[in-house]
This record gives structure tokens, C-alpha cells and sequence, in this order.
């Protein structure tokens, strides 16, 4: 993955997010306050999703699609379709 | 598209449910009931886009993938992240 | 329903919407543009089913709160959930 | 929150997850698997807000509405709403 520490650094301020988010639980915080708080960690979540599958698309999918084995490329495309199907849950 | 009759008759399937949701709520039927069936056509309406991108994915990107204009297939990668920003709305 | 009228009439809207897909599909538009098309539809979907939704909270759910028998207090707050699951496809 | 012992351990299960992801992105751990367990913990994240939810219908909205005050009733039913528009992203 080429934007791997972007990635990684990410992911540790999420980690972060979450202890908070357990914090405000054990203190009792307001329900809906600690609901928007999930969801900003899954708006988050979904950014990071994009990074990857950008980098995913510039780099293994063209190169399999350019590659000559079709099987390569039959596989990148479905993984892709399936990614979108896991997204808008079909 | 190489899958236009699916996909029109498939719209042509969704315009009759919307049209019978209008009818429930003019009848006055449980407003649970109505969303239910507002979902049913989202769930119906995300199977159409996972077709159609399917469908793109093996025809319109591999061939700007393996053409030889760097700036096709820099459009149509983007697009394909713009979907998926689409999809979980980031 | 309470904001029936807004609701068919939206409903209508995106009947004409659809059928408008169906021909840009018929007439070989770009499968991204079909896709985007789509996307607005369902936008507007989640709209209607919001408006619903707060007409159900402010009278359906008020009432059964209120009103003296348990069962119906239990079931309507069932209803929510089971609609935010269906939502967030947990 | 009646429930906050098993959200807080369940916070912390996904703390550990997202802490196993961003191990996999440092092994180059190909994409499409890294992107697949960031989905699976959007799916906790997401039965872990559908749980508290249902704890705040039962205790949060109920007294709310139950209650004297107009405005607390009208302060309740808002949030839901704008936690459905959020989970909905109109």
C-alpha cells in the first residue's frame, strides 16, 4: 500500500476516538451525544475505506488488468463488485 | 451497456412499486408499512447500480485501463472512487 | 400520514425520475451518468422515508407511548429499531 | 445507559480490531482483506449503536414523552430524527 502511514496514523487517532467514545460511557454521557460520536468514527472509517481503494485501483487492479493472465483480472473485478455490494448491502 | 434489458425491465419493475407505496399512502396504510417498502425498493435500486457497475467494470474501465491514454484511465479510476464516496457518503 | 400529500406528491417526482433512467439507459448513456442518476434517486427516497418518519414519531409513537396499554409502547419502539437496523444493515 | 457494561466491552473488542488492522497494513497485508475487516468493524460499530439506541427508546424517549414537559417531548423525537438522517445521510 503506498499510503501506508497515512493509513496506519489513521487508524491510531480512530483507536483513540473509540477509548473516548468507552470513556463517555462509563461516565454515563448522554446517549445521543455518545451515538454521533460512533458515527463520526464510522464517517472515519469510511474515508480511510476510500484512501485504500484508491491506492487498490492505481496500483494492483491496473496491474492486473493489464497483466495477461484473465483470470487476474476476472478476480480484481469481482473483489471490486464486492466491495460495492458489502457497501450498499445488497 | 451489455446488460440493457435487465436493467430496463428491472426500472420498469420499480416504477410499479413506487407507484403501489403512493396508492398505501393514500390509503392511509401503517406508516412502518410504507417505510418497509421504501427500503425494499432502496434494497432493489442498490442491486441495479451493483449490475451496472459490474457490467462498467468489464467493459468501459478495463478497455480505458489497457488503451493507451493515460488520462482515460485516470478518469475512470476516479470515477470509481467517486462512487464508492457516493455510497458510504464520506 | 399527516404530510400525505407532500409524500405522494414526492413520490410521484421520483416515479418520472425513474422512468427518465430507464430511457437514459435505452439510449446507451454512460454507465457512471445511469449510476449518479441512481444515487439521486435514492437520496430522495431517504428523504421521503425521513419525512415519514418524524410524522410516525410525532403521532403513532406519542400516542402508543402515552397511552395506557404496554404492549403497544412495546412494539412501536421495536419498530424504530428494527427500521434503524434495516437503515444501517446491522 | 442500562446496557453499559456490554457496550463498553464490546468498544473495547473493536479497539483491538482496528489495533489488528493497522498490524495488517504495516505486514502489507493485501488491500481487499484490509478493507474486508474494515467492514466487519463498521458492522460492530454499527449493532453497537443499535443497542444503545434501543436503551435510549426504552429509558431517554419514553420518560421524555411520558413526561410534563412539551419540550422535552419535542427535543427526543428531533434527535431520532436526525440519527436517521445521519444513518440515511440525506
Amino acid at each position: 500500500m503506498h499510503q501506508k502511514d497515512t493509513v496506519v496514523r489513521r487508524l491510531k487517532t480512530i483507536e483513540g476516538h473509540i477509548r473516548g467514545i468507552s470513556r463517555m460511557v462509563e461516565e454515563d454521557t448522554y446517549c445521543v451525544d455518545v451515538l454521533n460520536q460512533i458515527n463520526a468514527v464510522q464517517a472515519s472509517l469510511n474515508k480511510i475505506s476510500n484512501l485504500i481503494l484508491d491506492d487498490h485501483l492505481r496500483h494492483c487492479l491496473t496491474t492486473a488488468v493489464r497483466g495477461d493472465n484473465p483470470e487476474d483480472t476476472e478476480r480484481v473485478l469481482k473483489e471490486i463488485t464486492q466491495l460495492f455490494e458489502a457497501a450498499t448491502k445488497v
